[in-house]
């Protein structure tokens, strides 16, 4: 893909701070973090967003993740660490190549969650059948 | 694991609104949702967090979510979506049974992205040399 700035970095045509590579997949330091040691994990393969990336890649993704995050949090002294794919322009997704946030985190950062709501129970219920039928 | 509420979720102890459940994995809507649809995909086995799940389990938890968020946002209308999975408190892990969050979102949701810093190249440098000597 010529214009995808992650295919370039996987192809070595834009430089990155990779920590990882193996055949299916590079990791390299988020060049705006969130905290010290965000890191990108990307499949080499371009495939726009998780719903089009293909299960071996995906199985590979979250498997090197928990390497890769342990290492991270290590490094960088984290207390934790946030997993996160966005998917799609309404959840955040800015570049349309599969790739997977690994975001150190630590007690002090005050970094907040999402508010929940609370739904009604026929309200829950009418999602679960509807999501249930499509599956 | 006794005291676990979704080890008991798991086991039928305590009713929750399935959508979906394998020999590996169950999920179900999140009580608490941040947004219409928010379902969670949990391992039937006990493992208290992803450093410490098997991967086995953690690609079949990958492959699977893609298919439970494509109906999940199919249901529910939503724009996109977004992945998380939550390790050690310090990054909002509150219930220590492995869990994944799908959470749906809407263009008009007005959920906020966590800001991101600029580190200079030397902090950079430090940090991805610190996680390549532990991988």
């Amino acid at each position: 893909m010529n214009d995808c700035i992650f295919c370039k970095i996987v192809n070595k045509q834009i430089p990155a701070y990779f920590v990882y590579e193996n055949d299916n997949i590079v990791a390299f330091l988020d060049i705006n973090p969130v905290n010290p040691g965000h890191t990108l994990v990307v499949p080499k393969e371009h495939h726009i967003d998780l719903l089009e990336t293909p299960d071996e890649v995906l199985s590979d993704m979250l498997t090197r993740t928990k390497k890769i995050a342990a290492a991270v949090i290590k490094a960088v002294k984290a207390d934790g660490f946030n997993v996160g794919i966005n998917t799609k322009p309404a959840a955040g997704q800015v570049i349309f190549h599969t790739h997977l946030h690994i975001i150190p985190r630590f007690s002090t950062d005050g970094l907040k969650h999402w508010p929940s709501k609370k739904l009604e129970r026929p309200e829950m219920d009418k999602v679960r059948e509807a999501v249930k039928k499509l599956l």
